[in-house]
């Protein structure tokens, strides 16, 4: 079996001028946006990233490890800044137009459209739970945010609201899918949650300049 | 190799009560949305079906066609909806919290979140050209009547403020895969998507009864 899976052999410097690990996450998250997890091999992994499938499992344990670890970068960066959001002494307003700013920004960054790989039916498997408990910690942060704003959401709790909230900033996913992702998006959707909150427009711009110059500062 | 695909012999009323498509329909999106489109075989789709592969391909020429009416489903009674609303009377303001409203309801019916194949990279290719094509005119709908609506977003245009109510809408696929969706969630979104193009408290309840009268007159 092990002879099937030799790729072509490694030189020590990676070709793209990262690291291994880079490599084949690199590699993974194009096969599985463009062709597919399912129809995505361990083999075609190896194959893509210049390296053999042995030296692979080195750095991932399976197909599924290496899922995991990109689903972590489209949540873990966003949960950093989230918590250190809630030491900070602004204006709750300014706070969340600044974590939803910048969670947009990371969801649309990267080459690969990766948050489109939360849909994957295989994510119930227990095997990503790790992904799940960091996007949940994410969501509480928001639901913090959300209730400290004062929601006025019609007949809804501040928990509806802040659901509203959450899928307006992760639609980006949804909308780079269909290519139109230019502008200022992440200001927009952060300008556009406030406004779904019920935050006037003169607090909003007020909390425009807070974030921004809030994310500057972390 | 037909031999290989030879399910149990139809009887000529379905055990579900439905027709051999529904089942057939019903059987994929089930496969597609569980265990994935990329890992599931046209055999493993007939099987579900309680048909033969034989009589599968007399209905469906293939998986992704199957996949093309689960897609086509998910949009054509809203621009059937849509493209009614574009001749009513009503202000633009209740004709969209109708469009929203009812979109919302259709993206979350169904035993499956068929929605969630609009993330598939399957999804570039051309024979999914006429879903792309509806879901466009559904978006032309939407951008039309948030401009009717004469949205003010923060340094956007109509087309900008468009997409985030598109976005809002569809962004119950990705809560429903989260389990989210109770209560009253297509209202809620259709008052939150008003609210983001700035129309004011009083105008939004107005709109939400119009709205809902007028959904129950089409």
């Amino acid at each position: 079996m092990a002879s099937r899976g030799i790729g072509r052999p490694r030189s020590r410097a990676s070709t793209s001028g990262l690291s291994t690990e880079e490599d084949i996450l690199r590699a993974a998250a194009t096969l599985f946006c463009e062709v597919g997890y399912g129809s995505t091999s361990t083999y075609a992994i190896a194959e893509s990233a210049g390296i053999s499938q042995a030296s692979m499992y080195h750095y991932f344990g399976g197909k599924h490890a290496i899922l995991l670890a990109l689903l972590l970068r489209t949540v873990e960066p966003s949960v950093a800044v989230a918590t250190a959001l809630l030491d900070r002494g602004e204006p709750a307003e300014a706070r969340l137009w600044a974590l939803c700013s910048y969670d947009v920004r990371l969801l649309v960054s990267g080459e690969q459209n990766t948050g489109s790989l939360y849909l994957l039916p295989e994510l119930s498997d227990e095997r990503f739970a790790e992904f799940h408990v960091e996007r949940q910690r994410l969501a509480d942060v928001y639901a913090g945010l959300v209730a400290a704003v004062g929601a006025r959401v019609a007949g809804g709790a501040a928990a509806e609201a802040s659901w509203l909230v959450f899928g307006l900033v992760e639609s980006v996913i949804l909308r780079r899918r269909t290519g139109s992702v230019g502008g200022d998006v992440a200001g927009q959707i952060a300008d556009a949650a406030l406004r779904v909150l019920g935050v006037p427009e003169d607090r909003i711009a007020a909390a425009r300049a807070d974030g921004e110059a809030l994310l500057h500062s972390l």
